[in-house]
């Protein structure tokens, strides 16, 4: 059974630099399958390849083996790092690029990659994507045991990025949170959880209020079909979270907001609720 | 021997939504081969990608499975369903989409998909690229039986879109058509097919005029070669139907056109042709 | 083991070129595994291609086919030719685009594609990347002996297409070249030879001067972490040969310089140089 290696780079597709990867990993290993993620991940933004991978994996079979070339700091002293959380493998430059991965309760461990044996050599300053990292990876696709890649390495002396997370107060049953980013439709990602909202508002989400940028929405919705082309919507999106979007059309535009806007959920307040079914979705959630 | 998937989105590729599709294609059937047709479909147009995969299935191998998410009604009642035309398959929702395939002397079965025990759970309402038309797909790469997708479905019962066919009138010995697209070099695409012209005109080719906002092309050509770089052709185009383009430019720049304007296609008068030679191709083709 | 095909195209990703000479490649080769190299060469751009291709080869392995398909001349009375060059193989129009592969020490052999048995009928006069490249190319991978594509055809009697050497002067100490195109971010790539360089300045790099447009960079560097953010750096680049780049910005728009630009190389004064040590580097590389 062949197994998997996605790549997420900043590198465009107009270059051979993903290609070039790709020929060193298929030299390798020539029966691994190779799928893009995506390589337009924007110029060294190691926090929006961090939350596309983070959406992503889950998706993946055990194995696979995801590669994060997104690297400011290539040819400087950063390490080159090899995860391993929830039986599938990270490896990228130690950045920050998987710090969502390292607060996952699928965390296993964590290597600092120093096989050099297996590098494309002379190993170039400049571009530790195809003279490191794709080669490791197709080893390790091949069957090279992740511990011999190099030492262990501790979670707590890997980079962290900071997340911000979104803020649960039961007692005024709002959440606060922010926006993280757009996908190319324009659809507002955020950190707030589709999980939170349903263990805090449960039935009630028709009435729930979702403010941004001035705007406030009545109701969460679970389908775009739910409201008609041209309204906005506040969603429970494919990844878990909640996006505020246009239905057909694009709420970036539309409301002029981006990565790091506030985003402010209000449930029903409970005077108006049934306390009994309440109590129970927050006791059973 | 290996299945082949192909891909028809309107995702573009800067989200991990083509990525993550494919991880549960693999995860399901992890030999399988996956082409990317296009993912650049103008969001929700459906008819774009109706065309784009009717000209480009022809030349995949037979059991091909072709999957199109251009899918403005996720999350509503419309349908999912399976085609299969010409020994190849076809996955997507019941949009539209596939309409021309229905017209095709090809078409054979249609299934309404509702084999639930294959989706990803849980299924999300705004998503069902990733969790039904991805993990049915596998499925049938690895062997489903199409019949054990769903129910057979009447083609009288699905969707269709109107695709405006071009005209051909014999007494005038004129055909009336329209522009379809325009592709990446501005060519722009109609709805005239090559064999009508060959049917009609025959070898008075490099005198038909063809016309298109208010410009009018004399001869048509099957080659760019036929031509100096900069000129206007009408040109067979290799879909097998009529384009209009600039050698080395812009076509769509140059005339200021697009999808549905009008485009007509006058032969040369009888008087000036051999009788008896125009005839017989009017019979033999 | 599977062989591997890439692919070199003007065509854009968002019509289904791309995707219909993916499906006649594996109709004809299931297991071949295909790689995109660019698919973003500028309209036309034969001298483009033949630089990317040029730099992306020898990161793959033996055997590996790289088709090309920039071909203005489709349609014409240009050849489509077959290059054996360090095992591997390159197919395409006999424009000029394998040109810098003629003059390589590599290079091993080059036959005129005549075996119309394996193309996709009817061949069309504008796209034999679809009707000629691909079905070839596949072929090959499955196993067609390259003397059964053509006959031998002498390097001389190919298009060649001419690049601008870098200009070593031992004398004056200095190299002339030009820039040769831009990447992604911005980064200016050059005909200078990392080679060159160290060959010529040895050890003296950090006292080495480049010009380019009216601007003097004091110094060469192999890595961007040895300048800060936003200084203007004279690389040895991954590629082996000399960039001009900022680091995290974009040289091109900074120096509002692009494809043919002058670039000079200053090596410091013998005088402050050790001799005995100069001397030595000159000799030996």
């Amino acid at each position: 059974m062949p197994r998997i290696i996605t790549m997420t780079t900043d590198f465009g597709l107009e270059d051979e630099y993903v290609g070039v990867m790709k020929g060193v990993i298929l030299a390798r290993a020539p029966n691994v399958k190779i799928i893009d993620l995506s390589h337009a991940i924007d110029r060294h933004n190691v926090r929006q390849a961090a939350l596309l991978i983070n959406s992503a994996y889950r998706f993946f079979p055990e194995k696979t083996i995801h590669l994060a070339v997104v690297d400011p700091g290539v040819g400087s002293n950063r390490k080159v790092v090899l995860l391993k959380v929830n039986e599938q493998y990270f490896l990228g430059p130690d950045n920050g690029v998987f710090a969502l991965l390292l607060e996952s309760e699928h965390f296993q461990t964590a290597y600092e990659v120093q096989c050099e044996q297996y590098y494309v050599t002379p190993v170039s300053s400049t571009f530790h994507g195809r003279d490191i990292m794709a080669p490791v990876a197709a080893q390790l696709s091949a069957g090279l045991d992740p511990e011999d890649t190099g030492p262990v390495i501790m979670p707590q002396a890997l980079k962290k990025i900071a997340f911000a997370a979104a803020e649960i107060n039961r007692l005024q049953s709002t959440i606060t949170g922010e926006i993280t980013g757009r996908d190319h439709f324009g659809n507002l990602l955020t950190n707030i959880e589709a999980e939170s909202i349903n263990s805090l508002c449960g039935h009630y989400k028709s009435r729930t209020r979702v403010t941004v940028r001035d705007k406030t929405i009545v109701g969460i919705q679970d389908a775009y079909a739910d409201k008609n082309p041209g309204d906005l919507l506040a969603l429970l999106g494919s990844r878990g979270f909640l996006e505020i979007t246009v239905r057909e059309g694009n709420a970036a535009a539309y409301l002029d907001a981006g990565t790091g806007d506030g985003v402010t959920v209000e449930m029903p307040k409970r005077q108006v609720a049934s306390p009994g079914k309440a109590k129970n979705k927050n006791v059973t959630n």
